[in-house]
């Protein structure tokens, strides 16, 4: 009991028992979303422990000086709790004879059906079904069709909550509350620090046995609520549905530069007056046709095999789902939080995230969303001047954690508590887990070559790359051996706090400097305008040098004698413990209430892949055999307590001819969220690991990989599948690549040009 | 079933079944409290519809601009969740075999026993007790008795919880967060705005079958939050004790004026290890013994009767248990909210409650605490003297509603809505709502005439009374007829808004005038020191000019020709309608459901006393007639939708001679809170009813009144008692009052002094 699998091949995820205790899977993971505004999907009444949540893209907010800015949780407008003569319907008690839960993920519609038997023996057939509009960014629309065993009185409580806060954190002031027409119901907050206004606005539409209902709301004003009230006879038989629709709108969205929250009570007053005249079915079928042209058409992913071929293919569908709801493709001053718009957790932050584990994705499938994600960085590199500025360096150094444009570093300071000491932890990450800022780069130039979109690298891309070259030629140390390092950071294993040497971050900031002289040449040879422009701003002839001279002499670890790269100066040498217990641990983070962060530190263990993800993205740069050792070596050593590191070890396992192992580690990728534990999604899905899910499919399955500027495609089925295809867009051209055990077939769907493919290491042009 | 008077013999309220819907009714009544500290009696497990409250006196704070401050809700203490073989104790769930939850007034003793069973079947018999000390003002103690009919494992969560709002704005910045010895858990949190710190530790101790648990609590922090984990293994016939010992401190307790967060938080670590060590049986002993002292030994009142005369004794009792709960007697810069300490309602804000309503049974047994309460008008001066300046008057023009010292006014500007316009209603009474400026002198002159205490008057008194007056003199509007009225006010009728001539402003406001010309010639005559001062603040003779002169031209009400004094210069030409509805009607406010306040003000119909009220504190100024007439042309106008209405209407019509109706209306006053109705207290107790319970006993039936500054005691038992008995304190002597049918017997318990006593018509000496 639980999570459902049997409907998969329907494209539907379905929950087929309910269990109040743990609400917050399904929350997440059945979220909906449209990239601008995501819904955690809370049932319609309330429940203890519920974490009901409406997040929208970018909209920013700081508490107070303690906590950093944060995606504030907007008034709730989900809910809708139903008095069956008196009775609260609520699952929790009475008596369920039936329950299911869906996601269609093809649609994007969330459907619950119940029998439910409350304690007075008045049983109730209902049926909960809701969307948030992929087309309409502002709208969600519901509808609850509910029949009963007795004549009843129903009453209807709904509306606007804006009591909602995070965790306890109100992120908005108060605001006007209205009602229009005996019906519309309104409410207006505004962010307590970053001023932005949201107008929400609901409206319900009653039928009884299909005749509607024309009767005034009795409407309630409370502090931080907007209510309507409706009490209807009903007699045993009849059906009554209620439709509720609503929408969001904010002073942030694009074109409410000057706001006037006047005019936008009146733009939300009208849409939703539109979408209740469009109606429940027209808007659930627009909505999954933008499903289909957006997504499934675009991208398509199928697996054919055995077993568990079908959810596999799931999987990979469920990962583009999500990330289709977390993307702000609608917005370029926006990027994508860690755990997308599906909860609190990490606060709506962008992190590494974006360019290593998701942005292929896009570049392959969406470029103009993928597009976007990149411009964030250009539009947010005030802060990344301010960061290295106050470090003390040149240059840009991006913030671990990114939010609002100016906002700069917001990763928080503290978290957690330090089991020996009893005081709070201190997080690291902000002040020097600094591989972000080549790990930006490297998204910049995956996305240049992958495209070709030498526009966005005229405009912005050169520009990123000569800009964090200049930071990491800033922040180089001269050691007693003339040799530059860069010592005391955190790399990519967030286990390992003030580390010197971290392979990652060297071997990254190295090849960020030697991109930044390969185009300094094309620049000055064939592009003399940008060229003049950068070099106004950045001196590159000046910089030119340094780099020049910093890649000389950076030091680049190299591997020992059993071929193993050191992860930093001192892994290799720490003691070894037993990691079993940990290794078995359904949670993550068990070996953290063992020791602490010190003690950690002083042992052979990582939180996550390090070393494995420079092999993945300078794949040239390594020797078989040196991925091999190391691969070995690290992989008993790591704990996978960050979901980001599955799939990095599933698309090298791929790459190293382990087919096995690399299916195994995918299916543990693939069901970080989709599995069937249910305590790990509480604070929300995890994004990036949907993008590893992809990766694990079409870099490590499919073998699509970009290698020195060219395309590689060299699939390797695992043994449970006969067939894979997908399609990609390799520079403008989108290619259908079909692979079977026996072969591979790849067209060029889009022929307006010829491009140039290493097939299973043919090179073909087509 | 719901509450239960079956044990009120035994000094105990009960409720004798489990409702989740309505548990506000509980937590409100049973709250427990010391006057520094109230902690509304939610549960110990958390449930959908709770409203877990604790309120430190005078702790204000202002969310935001659109908020006016309010008393902030401290983070939990109470809650200890249970999970019994991984299912959470609940009572919505399962089954309940057996149900009660007592609170016995005279211990201040809150308990709950129930044998439940979860929904596998385990059976579980579990008691929970808990006190806020009277004692020791800062600790709260719970003790939970737990037995099982099966061998389980029991999980407790427990800890502070500080995600806490006051209808989800957060008033607190999250703070430090801390463990010790692996057992002690500590939160800091401070106010927003006011940047009031606060301080809680907690502490469980464990014992099964009598045997101290010696494990280290699993520590949670979390944001926001402290929690201690444990895991039992218990036998089936064990007893498992838990026991938590908890506590909170300000930086607005008195002797804290330079906060210092870092030494707080040692005396609250060194208060729970005191608190733990001193054990839950001998702190409830201690505060039982408190209540003893402070209140039933001090101040007792019995009733013997027939039929509900039990009720009517424990109802008083009820009275006085609140009025302990409510009073910050420990601190002069702090007085009572609406809602005592015991909900968010009326946002803990101090209004004429106070001094009309409240402040006669402090005068009458506890004039210490009398004395502060009115020091804390003094103290608030300044702000008398911003609003004054604000709106053109000179004086001292207090605020309607009072909050810290230098707040000013802190009435909301708008609350609900207005059912026709579907926009918020403003509220007007914190802009002409004005006759509080005299009911504070009116108290002032109680207190300083029930006691004698010449040196408040030398310190306060006089200076308030003079600083009023001068208020009056520059409010008062000259009209073309050469009188002078008080245009566009809110009288206490607060159904009546932007009237002329409020017969109860005009009246007090005159008498506010008379009582400075009088303490004119006193000061003048008797105290050339005291005149000095105040004749240098206030210019003393030209004020008294002034007085004299306003008070010869004011314009006071006369009554008509059928002996009815007119509300005001419209009421009695307004229309009649059929109140006959609204009347029926439990729950209040229904009138402004129908007709929007304009439509109200229209209308001859009155939301609580307002000529009576006068009457009764200007006793001798008006004929029996007039009263008699006012009396019943008012009543049947009047929907008592103020709690404050009914004490008022008993008195008068004890005075009247109306026994039986007397009767009626005191039990009505009597089950505001106390009563079956389980909506009424959600937001929190009626502190001024609490007030006029009393007045109905003592100043109603017991006839005790304070006229021209004599003492006259009139008893008129209502014909369902036998005898009453109670004390009060007159001018420092203790005089206990036994009335029965046949006669009254008086003595002087203190005997320091004489006193002169007017008893049913004789003045004696005692």
């Amino acid at each position: 009991m639980g999570m459902n699998y049997s409907k998969i091949a329907n494209w539907i995820i379905a929950e087929d028992s309910f269990n109040p205790e743990t609400l917050g899977k399904c929350e997440a993971i059945m979220s909906l979303g449209n990239g601008y505004l995501g819904v955690r999907s809370a049932t319609e009444e309330h429940y203890l422990n519920e974490t009901r949540g409406m997040f929208v893209a970018g909209t920013f907010n700081k508490f107070d000086k303690n906590e950093v800015t944060e995606l504030p949780n907007a008034a709730d407008l989900i809910a809708v709790d139903l008095f069956i003569d008196g009775e609260r319907f609520a699952l929790d008690s009475g008596k369920i004879e039936s329950y299911t839960r869906e996601l269609n993920i093809k649609t994007g519609v969330l459907s619950r059906s119940t029998v439910w038997t409350g304690s007075s023996g008045k049983k109730v057939n209902a049926k909960f079904e809701r969307i948030v509009s992929l087309k309409r960014l502002h709208t969600i629309a519901q509808r609850i069709t509910l029949s009963f065993s007795n004549d009843v009185t129903v009453k209807i409580h709904s509306g606007i909550d804006g009591t909602m806060t995070n965790t306890g954190s109100q992120h908005f002031s108060d605001g006007d509350k209205r009602f229009y027409d005996k019906k519309y119901i309104q409410y207006v907050q505004e962010t307590t620090q970053s001023g932005i206004a949201f107008v929400e606005t609901a409206v319900h539409e009653l039928r009884l046995d299909d005749n509607l209902l024309e009767m005034p709301a009795e409407v309630f004003i409370e502090r931080r609520k907007v209510y309507a009230g409706y009490t209807i006879e009903v007699k045993s038989g009849q059906i009554l549905v209620i439709e509720k629709y609503s929408n969001i709108y904010t002073t942030r969205d694009k074109g409410y530069k000057e706001k006037d929250i006047h005019e936008m009570q009146e733009i939300s007053l009208d849409a939703c007056k539109t979408d209740i005249q469009t109606g429940y079915d027209a808007l659930v079928a627009e909505s999954a046709a933008q499903w289909g042209k957006e997504v499934w058409d675009k991208a398509p992913i199928s697996i054919e095999g055995v077993k568990d071929a079908v959810i596999d293919e799931f999987a990979v569908h469920f990962a583009q789902y999500h990330m289709r709801l977390m993307v702000p493709s609608h917005d370029n001053r926006m990027n994508i939080g860690a755990k997308g718009l599906s909860g609190e957790g990490y606060k709506g932050h962008t992190f590494w995230d974006t360019e290593i584990f998701l942005l292929p994705y896009y570049i392959f499938t969406d470029p103009h969303t993928a597009r976007k994600l990149e411009e964030y960085r250009y539009l947010s590199l005030p802060g990344a001047h301010a960061k290295a500025k106050h470090n003390g360096y040149k240059g840009a150094m991006f913030p671990w954690e990114a939010a609002w444009l100016d906002d700069g570093e917001v990763t928080p300071e503290y978290c957690d508590v330090d089991i020996l000491t009893g005081k709070p932890v201190k997080v690291w990450s902000g002040f020097i887990e600094q591989h972000i800022t080549s790990d930006v780069a490297f998204g910049v130039w995956q996305y240049a070559v992958i495209t070709g979109d030498e526009d966005f690298m005229e405009q912005y891309g050169y520009e990123l790359i000569m800009d964090t070259a200049i930071f990491w030629a800033s922040r180089l140390e001269e050691g007693k051996d003339s040799k530059y390092h860069i010592n005391d950071v955190v790399g990519p294993d967030e286990y390992r706090e003030h580390v010197n040497d971290n392979a990652f971050t060297n071997y990254m900031a190295h090849w960020n400097m030697k991109k930044a002289m390969e185009y300094y040449h094309i620049l000055k040879d064939k592009k003399p305008e940008i060229f003049a422009r950068l070099d106004k701003k950045f001196k590159l002839d000046e910089a030119y040098k340094t780099w020049e001279d910093r890649c000389r002499k950076i030091f680049l670890p190299v591997p020992n004698n059993e071929n193993v790269l050191p992860q930093d100066d001192r892994y290799l040498s720490c003691k070894d413990i037993d990691l079993e217990k940990y290794k078995k641990q359904e949670h993550v983070g068990g070996i953290t209430r063992d020791y602490n962060l010190e003690q950690i530190n002083q042992i052979q263990v990582s939180k996550q892949a390090d070393c494995l993800v420079l092999f993945f993205l300078l794949e040239n740069e390594f020797s078989q055999e040196v991925k091999k050792a190391s691969w070995a070596y690290y992989e008993k050593r790591t704990l996978h307590d960050s979901s980001l590191s599955f799939s990095t070890h599933s698309v090298l396992a791929s790459d190293m001819g382990k087919k096995k192992l690399a299916y195994n580690l995918f299916k543990k990728a693939s069901m970080i969220d989709l599995g069937t534990f249910m305590g790990s999604s509480n604070a929300g899905i995890h994004a990036a690991s949907f993008g590893g899910v992809w990766e694990c499919v079409v870099y490590g399955f499919g073998g699509v990989r970009m290698l020195d500027g060219k395309l590689r495609i060299r699939p390797t089925l695992p043994d449970e599948w006969n067939k894979l295809s997908y399609t990609i867009i390799w520079k403008g051209q989108k290619l259908a690549v079909k692979a079977t055990k026996n072969g591979i077939d790849v067209q060029n769907l889009t022929k307006t040009a010829e491009v140039e493919v290493e097939i299973n290491g043919e090179v073909c042009v087509l």
